[in-house]
């Protein structure tokens, strides 16, 4: 192994990873070290959302609750503030970021982002103290993914001027619901009809406790029981067998019933309402993301320490000491990639946090499709560390006293709430052929499908694929060449998704059955989308930083996640003559020795991820 | 999708797919299934514990216990039988299984195979009853993977001709060892000193409980308390201070202590003694891999059944009801491919039992690489065919009581026990290389590297790679394209492992050290060699059959699970130029029709499995 080249000075490492709000996220962090329950003991769930009830009480009291509203209720209009807060319980235990999350995060921030002046004078304030408990009522037992189809309604009454709330059958139920037990108040979706015309899905106000936390009449909730992790969170499930409430109750931003008893909308096209109201997930979607990194770093630094002492074999019959775990290559290769993906990943959702904060509504759709994409990435990824990193820890890693036991089991949803993650990278798909989609159903499709091609074909020619057999370490490590390569695999894979959709159209397959026929491919392409907006991301980010030694760390872990990738998909290059076999295994050999060189800085990058010892111990 | 072709019979399926025991296993099964506790409700581990072991007595009071020994102690001599058991236990629940498995293949099995008449004479009985319970105390804190060097002393003292255990360390504690609460004996795996001289492990009865349970003095036993999962299993730490015990209770089939204070062994080579001696635990193996397997197919079935009345989303707006979750492409792939290679590998590893069951000592070194490479890989998949079904349910495999959580949590550690599966695939490596392994040490090193080199080169002649752009769905379909396909990859990693260590030799590296640097490389080949072993295998199993619809499933079976894996790996065949772009892309296409013909098998072959409804329920 190669000597340390720099002095990485971790502090500083720190800061350059976690962005703007390291210190609020260090406040957060040290705070609630000191709630945290004792590992290694069993909670009944009761118990256990008792204390996490408490602590999200606690968060409430020291002005955490309501970052995110205006200042009129005690907020600072701080979404990413919020969003730092929500990734540091992620790092100290993840039924307090989930709590937190749906109690601030979708309750309140569906009465903040679908409601109006009147919602956010009623709620808002006691939201944000916890003197009000709420849940988010979307997913139903039926319809998870397919929230647009789900089944309980809210008609519009026209004698007395309120809506009915109602279940029509079983698979109706409001199902996973976080904060059902706790909670007195949900924000209930449903389809709204007024004269008996379906205007889609809105959101409404339904009390569903009185003062003392009694049930109301006519409403049923049932505990969803003991989960896989998370158990922390009361989720249950709500069925509404008619139940009036004041039309007021409708969180109106989007669309209004009038004095008339009209429906009108500043959105004409129901479709396109439904996708806005939706968006007001995509700040959730950026919080599972980060929070599903957050974890899986915790995963992470356990392990890597863990292997920096734990000895096993010795290298030669003489040697004194056995081997360091960590100086296996095998170790190597399980971890490092992985801690390098989950850096890149969190600067690219750092950085969609940012834009996200000062977006404008025209940037909304795109924002949008990253966020869909690097949720599903970061959380897949999050799964595949957490696990790794149990196993490089062996007989320890399955002991409950040493953490994996909660990572795993409390993150493993992260990959199916807030949207599957399948489902997600379709969407980003879709949001990639968006140029097309439109011309779908219209006469022009294949012209717009030629021309589309035709602009990527060009765009592909730039790149040099005449440097197929190009293997000198200096090209293979050029920062040009590796953002070429993910490049030309991101632009190929588009292209050739909308060759064969076009085959498809040609031969009159019905364009939803072309998607269908396509899906496969589409979530690669997202895929390949996905991956590179990460390495682009951390290179804006770098260019962001004055010349340090910090910096250049950051570039070979940029690097180093380039190769991991042209690694990962090197079948692809392959295969359409991007590279032949010589230049693989010069790359091969290239990627190895970046690891090396990676595993030099091992100690203060894992200082750099910011998290405290008590937090990555593995008992003896 | 194309229709169904044939009529397969599950019950005649699920005899192919289950082997000889398929009888004894639908019994165990059966009875078992009415004492299985209620899934959704959570257990301290003591609850969990005293009702594991309630059916590990039931299991004995029907037989199960014994079965692997002699008639003389209530057995029928049939490790096979016994597998079978554990095979049953696994479906129905992982803690049974392990608690069955650490009382009488463990514990029974050490004093069985490393132990003489005195000790059958003395103990089995009563093993197989569980009048005596014991527990197998080999892993120490400090040395897992590492056996050869734990720091537990056997000292015989010449005076009174006893020996003396003792923990020298904190890390010489016995760790994570199963019935070690409810145990009242050990089989204690320690360094046997003789004279001062080490002779290396042995294994000895160590009683630490008296009749009432009670502890002995000077030993202490610490609970490893909660777990991820197997919280029915009573892991223990076990520690002993100047412990002593009459000689008899050496286990001494391979060692021996003579009236004269004299060490005996019949065999002179310490390293061979030990690797015999570790032998015993080959059985173990066998049965974690086949452990591993069922639990998957369990997982699998759940997700399949349910994927099957699942809907989500409208192919289109016309239709009447949504799609099944089983009609998207990218739910087949998730799902069936990972199906496949459960069937093989479960194929290949009853191969190995039958193999075992009536091996000579000779064969023995060959079985112990198998069993070590296919329960890496087959656990491996077992993580991962898990993982992938509790996605494949959504939020309803999140919930406890659909059964995913602890399927999960309770096959988490089969990658780790019984050896660490990346551990064990560089035993693989170091097995497939022993013909010249011995020759490392010697002058004739390179001459030999030279030999095999040249032996396997030439059998590489064979194979005709100017196929290397034929493309038809014929020749991608056809069997001896697939053999040769896989047993191409399987010989030029071997040829490759072998040049890349002459090269280290030439250079004068240090023979451990060539290993270490080749140690990815040498898990990557014994990877190649076992899936294509489990080939090899399921083509022997076909050719036992008579013809039959049963019979060409199974073929279909063997060549979607020799297509997955040359997906899996087609970088490989584009890099060592095998084959060209043109022809993966070939590859895929037949791919995905021969998944699309297994999908019209999908009911037959789940029922094929033998997994009752009872055990793969998700509640609505």
């Amino acid at each position: 192994m190669s000597e340390k080249k720099s002095p990485i000075r971790p502090s500083v490492m720190y800061e350059i990873l976690e962005g703007p709000f390291y210190a609020l996220k260090n406040d957060v962090v040290n705070f609630l070290l000191h709630h945290k329950p004792n590992l290694s003991e069993q909670f009944t769930k009761d118990e256990y959302r008792t204390h996490v009830l408490q602590v999200v009480k606690l968060l409430a009291d020291k002005g955490y609750g309501a970052l995110a509203f205006d200042k009129a209720y005690g907020g600072e209009n701080a979404l990413n503030k919020y969003m730092a807060v929500f990734e540091s319980l992620s790092k100290v235990n993840l039924n307090y970021a989930i709590k937190y999350g749906v109690q601030f995060g979708l309750f309140g921030g569906a009465i903040h982002s679908l409601g109006t002046k009147y919602h956010h004078d009623t709620y808002l304030k006691d939201t944000g103290t916890t003197s009000l408990l709420g849940c988010f009522g979307m997913t139903e037992t039926g319809h998870g993914s397919n929230v647009k189809d789900i089944e309980t309604t809210a008609t519009y009454n026209h004698g007395d001027g309120t809506i009915t709330i109602h279940s029509p059958t079983k698979s109706a139920g409001k199902e996973y619901i976080g904060n059902a037990l706790h909670g007195s108040v949900a924000v209930v979706f449903a389809q709204l009809f007024v004269k008996n015309i379906n205007h889609g899905v809105h959101a409404f106000i339904v009390p569903y406790r009185d003062k003392n936390g009694n049930l109301l009449a006519n409403i049923e909730v049932k505990d969803c029981g003991y989960k896989m992790g998370l158990n922390g969170i009361d989720n249950g499930r709500l069925w509404f067998n008619q139940i009036q409430i004041p039309k007021e109750n409708l969180l109106n931003k989007y669309g209004e019933i009038d004095a008339e008893g009209n429906y009108t909308s500043p959105i004409q096209n129901a479709n396109k309402r439904f996708f806005v109201m939706l968006g007001a997930l995509v700040g959730g979607r950026m919080c599972v993301g980060l929070g599903g990194i957050n974890a899986a770093q915790v995963a992470m630094a356990t392990a890597l320490k863990y292997a920096m002492r734990r000895r096993q074999f010795k290298a030669d019959e003489d040697k004194e000491e056995e081997m360091l775990l960590i100086d296996y290559p095998t170790h190597q290769h399980r971890l490092l990639p992985l801690l390098v993906k989950s850096i890149v990943y969190k600067i690219s959702l750092h950085q969609l946090c940012a834009q996200f904060h000062t977006a404008q509504e025209d940037d909304l759709r795109k924002i949008e499709t990253k966020a869909a994409g690097l949720k599903a990435i970061a959380t897949w990824l999050a799964t595949k560390t957490i696990q790794e990193c149990r196993e490089a820890c062996g007989g320890k890693g399955y002991l409950k006293e040493n953490g994996f036991a909660d990572l795993k089991a409390d993150s493993d949803i992260f990959t199916t709430f807030e949207g599957d993650n399948t489902v997600l990278m379709q969407l980003v798909a879709k949001g990639l052929l968006t140029d097309f989609k439109q011309a779908f159903n219209d006469d022009g499709f294949l012209a717009t499908i030629k021309y589309i091609g035709e602009k990527i074909g060009m765009t592909l020619s730039e790149f040099n694929i005449y440097q197929a057999r190009k293997t000198s370490e200096e090209h293979l490590m050029d920062d040009t060449f590796l953002s070429e390569t993910l490049r030309y695999r991101e632009k190929k894979m588009i292209v050739s998704l909308a060759d064969r959709m076009r085959a498809y159209v040609q031969k009159k397959v019905p364009a939803q059955e072309a998607f269908l026929k396509s899906q496969v491919h589409m979530v690669d392409a997202a895929r390949a989308y996905i991956e590179r907006l990460a390495y682009r991301n951390t290179v804006e980010k770098i260019n962001t930083l004055p010349a340090s030694p910090e910096k250049i760390l950051l570039e070979k872990i940029n690097r180093f996640y380039a190769l991991s990738l042209i690694m990962d998909h090197r079948y692809f290059y392959l295969e359409s003559d991007y590279m032949d076999g010589s230049k693989t295994k010069a790359i091969r050999k290239v990627y190895s020795s970046v690891m090396a060189d990676m595993y030099t800085y091992l100690p203060e990058l894992i200082e750099s991820l910011g998290i405290p010892d008590e937090l990555t111990t593995i008992h003896p």
